[in-house]
């Protein structure tokens, strides 16, 4: 699995998230009520509620893409309130994280990777995209998916994974 | 990222899992609660319960390993009903990762991975991994921590992530 190879995953599981916040608008809507409620909940009081896993998912995607190819990471200010708000934050992710071709993460798994929130220690890019960006990425859109499931939203493995026929895929 | 590094940071998360389960022990002795109403424990009623997420991130893990090796999963039934027993299955299973080496994923990533469930279909190793089994792995310990989390026990992002210094890491 190249980092491109990732990287590419991480937009096709934010496009697989922003199905799901349409799911949720359309459950919302169904059951006659505001759509944008669903952004305050939350499993636990002291976890992130679903506005703060959304953009945590982007965030995870974006630094990795910045941080693996040499780039500062452009700024996206965690201001949404709605739930077309969120989708448009990932739209915005997407769209950056589509500007990267596999050229750009040349050397990426051998490059420094010192994040401010590490306080001056550095990690190998290979070891920060596999043991830190991977499962920080997908515990953010997987509690995002969870509240929406515990909320009611009628979704299912399939809608997680994304995939709607084997001739996606590459063939074997 | 090798196949046999996502292997590896596999049994790493089965590891941190194991933690997570043994936070629920010492959470549900404090309030005085049997430790294994937590196996029943669900975010919706037509979702997993603990146990069976436990049990299905233990089975993407061990099936990844197998497909991409070439060999024939060993049979792990889902017995399980105790918290000590869903250690007990995540011992078992990490103790089988553990039996792998970086050779033993050689031509992985184009290996033709054709699953039962798959009715006849196949993918391409590295998509398998990428697309399928990273997600489904990730998918399964999130809830089971989400779980955990929406029943009181004290877990933070440092315990999914499993870090504890950056010693641990490569040098940079």
């Amino acid at each position: 699995m190249s980092t491109f190879a990732t990287i590419t995953q991480f937009a096709r599981m934010l496009n697989n998230l922003d199905q799901w916040l349409q799911s949720g608008v359309a459950y919302a809507e169904k059951k006659g009520f505001d759509p944008d409620v669903l952004t305050q909940a939350r499993l636990a009081p002291d976890q992130y509620a679903l506005v703060q896993q959304v953009q945590s998912a982007c965030d995870a995607a974006k630094y990795a893409a910045a941080y693996l190819s040499g780039q500062k990471a452009p700024s996206h200010p965690d201001t949404e309130k709605t739930i077309e708000e969120l989708r448009r934050r990932i739209r915005t992710c997407v769209a950056y994280l589509d500007t990267f071709k596999a050229s750009h993460f040349a050397g990426a798994e051998e490059r420094r990777v010192a994040p401010p929130w590490m306080e001056g220690n550095a990690v190998r890019g290979d070891e920060y995209m596999q043991r830190i960006a991977v499962p920080n990425f997908y515990f953010h859109v997987t509690t995002a998916y969870a509240i929406l499931r515990h909320n009611g939203v009628d979704l299912g493995k399939r809608d997680f994974i994304g995939v709607r026929s084997w001739t996606e895929f590459a063939a074997a």
